[in-house]
């Protein structure tokens, strides 16, 4: 069999955001907030991971949330019940991504005299959010099971550019052709240095590490 | 409790490529070629699903896929091996879509004179490839089980946009808190017109009700 051809198609140049970005950075620095960006494909569990998390770190460090979305807030709201903690919905008008001018504009909606911990729950989308730099200190995503072993291949910036992989939904492992050990190498591959925590977000199995190495970074950027 | 803020952030403008699409449209009914647009979120069964519907239809129907993707020809090989058919792997270089231009380029590297039904399978990204008329004739979608019956609810344009929405892996139905009757709802929502397909690429089931409307579709485009 021939091998299969491949046609490299030019690619768009998008603006630079990262000196914003970096100054965002700074600005929050001084003043004692952490940014987590987390990102994830469709429907991988960012929301119900969030807030299992936030609900075992919320009485040890003030959190506040921002739910981009392209339509809808079903999201904020659900935060916002399950958590009671401050939960905004960023609206992108048909936006695949922000960066960390759109960033800004979320934390500017926040009082952030009382966060400890921003949380931007990124477009559900491994793309183009991981072309933008949002400013944020650490950069965190999900791999749900049931996508597959293999996203590390195909999605090689988005897992280059993250510090935590968590994989999602192992409640579901022996349904789905998907291996955890082969996934770890598919990840090591594109970023050896990430930090990759199996998780069950509907059972919160697992979310005791994040919620731990979370709660390092921030104390970490508070000294 | 209060209502969840919304911050609706500025849309930045695409170019429009609305007149290339027509333009590539008109081309191919002269050719007697049809183009069919294949979107979802990574993971969701694409090529699985393609595969199974080639090798229902390709005696048939002269077919020929272009499988696009940020990086490796996983999914090109994959379809060359499992179906025989001709199958180009088109590089976005990052982009997170493709427009009709850049579909073009792919249609020029295929043999058209060869084929009635070119497949695109478009990037997983439920977001920018529903921006852009990529030229097709019919649009298709899938929505996997695991991903969620709220997802017309969150990516309202791409549902709105597509002829036909497979609603793949079925199979793991008792395992997910997903409600077809719901999804089905809040796809007419989006899109009253839309036909909806269960199917399971991995066992099959489903796939022949799929494959039928699309060799209809071909088969009118052709007269």
């Amino acid at each position: 069999m021939d091998p299969v051809r491949i046609i490299e198609i030019k690619k768009s140049v998008f603006e630079s955001n990262e000196k914003d970005a970096d100054n965002l950075r700074k600005e929050l620095k001084d003043r004692g907030v952490f940014l987590l960006n987390l990102m994830s494909s469709p429907g991988s569990g960012k929301t119900t991971t969030l807030i299992r998390t936030i609900n075992l770190l919320k009485e040890k460090v003030r959190i506040a949330v921002m739910e981009a979305d392209i339509d809808s807030d079903v999201d904020a709201v659900k935060i916002k019940e399950a958590t009671g903690i401050p939960s905004i919905q960023l609206h992108t008008g048909g936006m695949c991504h922000l960066d960390a001018e759109m960033t800004r504009q979320g934390l500017d909606a926040l009082d952030l005299g009382e966060v400890d911990l921003a949380i931007l729950e990124n477009v559900g989308n491994l793309v183009c959010p991981a072309e933008f730099d949002t400013g944020s200190v650490k950069n965190a995503m999900i791999l749900s099971v049931p996508e597959g072993d293999d996203k590390p291949l195909k999605y090689p910036l988005m897992f280059s550019i993250c510090d935590v992989v968590l994989i999602n939904k192992t409640d579901v492992l022996p349904y789905f052709d998907f291996d955890i050990e082969k996934c770890r190498e598919n990840i090591r591959m594109r970023n050896p240095s990430a930090k990759v925590i199996p998780v069950c977000a509907r059972t919160g199995e697992g979310i005791d590490v994040f919620a731990q190495w979370l709660l390092e970074q921030v104390n970490a950027w508070k000294q």
